[in-house]
C-alpha cells in the first residue's frame, strides 16, 4: 500500500514538525524555488533519475550478451535530459529532426541516437542518415527511400526493422502500439521481405524491433510477442540466414501515479522475463543469442519530476471543493486526454489530515482543464503551494500554449542545488513566429 | 444532407477536370502552397472569417439595445487574428496575461479587450487592469483582490460578474460549463454578495457573464438559463438597485465537422434565440435592456481554417488501410481528447470516388495519435496532399511540441494571395529555452 510520499521521488522529505513542516526534494525546500522561479514549476531530481538507471542496468547484467538502455526520448526531452542520458551512456531514442537536433547539441554519441517514426518526413530521415547511429525502419515504404539514398552513395546507418507483433498488452487503447492493427511496424510478412529487399540492396539490416504499448505493470504479455518474435527470426534465418544481431522489445513499464494504484513495478521482474524469455527463446531455436536493449522512458523519469502550482482560488460548488491552480491542461493533459488519476501534498504541512475531497482544477477556460479529480485533501487555503508527484513523463513533452499560456520553468534538483534547465517561457516567445496581416 | 466540400471554407473550389482536378481555397491552388511553404500547412480563408462576422453582425442587427461581438481568442488567437478582430470592431476575449500582449500588439482598442479566467495569476490580474476594457471576475477571491487594488490607488476597468447558471447544454463533459458543479462562475447567493461587496467599494461594476459550455447545436438550454439569470438580476435590482448595462450569454455554438454531421446550425436562430429571449424576459420583469454581448469563438474561425498534410506512407492492416501523415495529434489533439471526428479530401482529383475506408494516423509515437478513423476515402498515394476541413478552431491554439515536432506554419488566404501569418517553428525555436546541466 502506499503513502503519498512514496509517489514522490527518492528523495523526497518533510523536514521540520508542525506548522512549520515543509515538503523538501532533493534537499531544496519547494517553497524557497518557487519564491525564487515562480510557479507553475517543474522539478527533476537526480538522485531519483540516477536510481532509476540503476535499477535498470542492475536487471540487465545477468544477461549474458550485450545490453543496452534506450531512454524513450518521447517521455520528455530538452538539453538537460539528454545530457543526463548521455552521462550514463544511455542510448537516446528520437522521433524527428527536433529530438535529433537536441541530442547533437546535447553531445549524445552518434552510435547511440536511435531514430523511431511511423512516418518519418524527408527532413526527418535526412536528419537520422546524417546523425543517427540507427534508424527503427517502420514500413516498406520507408525501406525504399532509404536503399534509394543508398543507391545515391549515401552511407546509411544501421537499420532495425520493427514489427508489429500482433500482440496487445493491456493499457489504455492510445498507448497500445502492438495489436495487429496498430500503425506500427511490420507484419511478419512485410519483414520477411523487408529483410531480403536489405539483402538485395546491401543495406546494414542488424536489428529487429517492436514495442507492445506504454505504460503497462505485467509483463506476461511480453512472452507470446516474444515467441512470435523469436519463430520469426527462424523462418527468416533458415529462408534468407539473416539474423538479429540487436533486438528491442521497446519499452512502456509502467509507475506508480496515486496511491491507490499497484506500488511501483519492479524493473528487475520486468527486464529478468524479458532477458530469461530471450535466452530461454533463443536455446530453443538454436538462435544465436543478439544484443538486448530496452527502451524505458516513463519508467525512468515519471517519479523523478514534481510539479508545483498555486493555489489561487478555493471554491466551494454544491458538491464539490475546487482548488483552482495557476496551471492545469497546458503543462499536464494526460488527466483529459487519458483520464490519468493524480494525487498531491500541500508543501507546507504536507501531513495535514484531508478534510474532505477537493477537486484541483487549472486556469484555462475549459471544463476538461481539472487536474485530480475527487483527491482526499487538507483544507488548503489561497496563496498555498500544492506538489504533484509522478510529473517528469509526458508532461511538458506534451504542454502547449493553450488560452495564451506560457510553458514552465523546469529545474534540476541535485543535493541542495536547484538550476534551471528550461527557462519559463515569455509573453515574447509566444508571439515570435507572429508576423502582422498584409 | 452535407457533402465533404461543405465543410471547407466557403471560397473552396474544385479547378480543373479529370486528373487535372485541384482543391482551391481563396483563390489559391493548394498543390502550389504546400510545394512553396511545406507541410504540415494550416490555412485560413479571409472571406469565411468575414461572411461568419456578418451573420452575427446580421443577427444582432434585431436587437433594439446595443450589441458587441467578443471573438474567444482561446479559439485561436495570433497577432494576425487579432488584427483581424480588430478590422471588424470585434471585441476580444483574452485568458491571461499571454493573450492580452497579443491583443495589445495587435492594437485592439482597450475598451474591447476582455479578460476572462477561473484563476487570474497576479501577473494576469495586472495585465488586465493595465490594459483591458473588462475583467470578467469569476470568484470572490478574485473580487477581494481587485477591492485591494482599488484600495491601493488602481484604476479598475468596467468589472462584470460571472455567473454559473446551473443549467448544461448537451455538449462533451470537457465543453459544459454551466452545470452547478462547474468551477466556473459564482453561484447566485456569490453574485449576489459580490454585488454588495462592489458597491461598498464603488467598484465599475457593469454586467454578468454566463457561459454554458461549448459546440453545442440547439440554443433551447439557454432558455432555462437565461430565464434564471434575468429572475436574478430581478432580486438583484430589488435588493440593491443594481442593474446590469451588459450581460453575455458567452460562446459556444456549434459547427460541422464531418459530412455526417448537421449542417452548419444558423447564427441567425441562436442569436435570435437570445435577443429574442432577453427582450421578453426583462420585459416581463420590467427590467432595463442591457446591452447584448454574444462570444462566439468557433462558430467565426473553425469553417475558415483547413489543416494541409502529406502522405508519407500507405499502411495495410489485416482490417485497416492507414494513410500515415505528416501532422497528427500535435497540432490538432481534439481527435484524441474529445473523440472529435473529422473529414479529409485529397488535394488532387478530390472528387475521386472513395475505394474504402482510410485511417488517417499521424507520425507521432503514440496509437493515440490518429486524426481519422474509418473515412471512406479514394485511392491515396504516398506523396499525395490530404486536406482537412473545420481545422479553425482548438487545433493551433492546443498545439505542442510533442516528439520534438516543429509547429507548423499558418496562412492568410485572400483573393488569390497567400500571407505567411505565423512562421513554421524550427529546431532553435525548440531549443530555445533550454539550459545544459551545471
Amino acid at each position: 500500500m502506499l503513502t503519498r510520499l512514496d509517489l514522490f521521488p527518492i528523495t523526497a522529505r518533510i523536514v521540520g514538525d508542525g506548522a512549520s513542516a515543509r515538503l523538501q526534494i532533493g534537499g531544496c525546500d519547494l517553497t524557497d524555488l518557487a519564491a525564487q522561479f515562480g510557479t507553475p514549476l517543474y522539478l527533476y531530481d537526480r538522485a531519483t533519475l540516477d536510481t532509476a538507471v540503476a535499477a535498470y542496468e542492475g536487471a540487465l547484467s545477468a544477461y549474458p550478451g550485450p545490453t543496452g538502455i534506450t531512454y524513450a526520448g518521447k517521455a520528455g526531452m530538452n538539453l538537460a535530459l539528454a545530457q543526463w542520458a548521455a552521462s550514463h551512456a544511455l542510448w537516446l531514442d528520437c522521433t524527428g529532426q527536433g529530438e535529433i537536433a537536441v541530442a547533437r547539441a546535447a553531445g549524445v554519441d552518434r552510435a547511440q541516437i536511435l531514430v523511431h517514426g511511423v512516418n518519418k518526413s524527408p527532413e526527418d530521415l535526412a536528419a537520422a542518415v546524417d546523425a543517427a547511429g540507427v534508424i527503427v525502419v517502420d514500413n516498406l515504404d520507408e525501406l525504399q527511400r532509404l536503399i534509394a539514398l543508398a543507391d545515391d552513395g549515401v552511407a546509411l546507418p544501421q537499420l532495425w526493422l520493427r514489427l508489429r507483433p500482433g500482440v496487445a498488452v493491456e493499457t489504455h487503447a492510445y498507448r497500445q502500439t502492438g495489436q495487429s492493427d496498430s500503425k506500427f511496424g511490420l507484419s511478419s510478412d512485410e519483414f520477411l521481405a523487408g529483410i531480403r529487399l536489405g539483402q538485395a540492396h546491401d543495406l546494414p539490416l542488424t536489428g529487429l524491433h517492436f514495442h507492445q504499448g506504454s505504460h503497462f505493470h505485467d509483463p506476461a504479455p511480453i512472452g507470446p510477442a516474444l515467441d512470435a518474435v523469436l519463430d520469426l527470426l527462424a523462418v527468416v534465418r533458415s529462408e534468407t540466414g539473416w539474423t538479429a544481431q540487436h533486438l528491442s522489445p521497446g519499452g512502456g513499464w509502467g509507475v506508480a501515479y496515486h496511491e491507490d494504484d499497484l506500488p511501483q513495478p519492479s524493473v528487475a521482474d520486468y527486464v529478468g522475463f524479458i532477458s530469461n524469455g530471450l535466452q530461454g527463446g533463443c536455446a530453443k531455436r538454436n538462435l544465436p543469442l543478439p544484443a538486448l536493449h530496452v527502451e524505458p522512458g516513463r519508467s525512468l523519469v515519471a517519479r523523478a519530476g514534481v510539479a508545483l502550482y498555486r493555489v489561487g482560488a478555493v471554491k466551494r460548488t454544491p458538491n464539490r471543493r475546487w482548488l483552482l491552480l495557476d496551471g492545469g491542461m497546458s503543462d499536464n493533459i494526460r488527466p483529459a486526454l487519458y483520464g490519468a488519476r493524480y494525487s498531491a501534498l500541500p508543501v507546507v504541512q504536507p501531513g495535514r489530515s484531508a478534510s474532505g475531497s477537493a477537486w484541483l482544477g487549472g486556469p484555462y477556460c475549459e471544463s476538461g482543464d481539472v487536474l485530480i479529480q475527487d483527491l482526499p485533501m487538507a483544507d488548503v487555503t489561497p496563496g498555498e503551494l500544492v506538489a504533484v508527484p509522478a510529473s517528469g513523463a509526458y508532461h511538458i513533452a506534451m504542454s502547449s500554449n493553450y488560452n495564451g499560456s506560457l510553458r514552465p520553468a523546469v529545474l534540476w534538483l541535485d543535493q541542495g542545488e536547484a538550476h534551471l534547465i528550461q527557462r519559463r517561457e515569455t509573453v515574447a516567445d509566444l508571439m515570435r513566429r507572429d508576423l502582422p496581416l498584409p
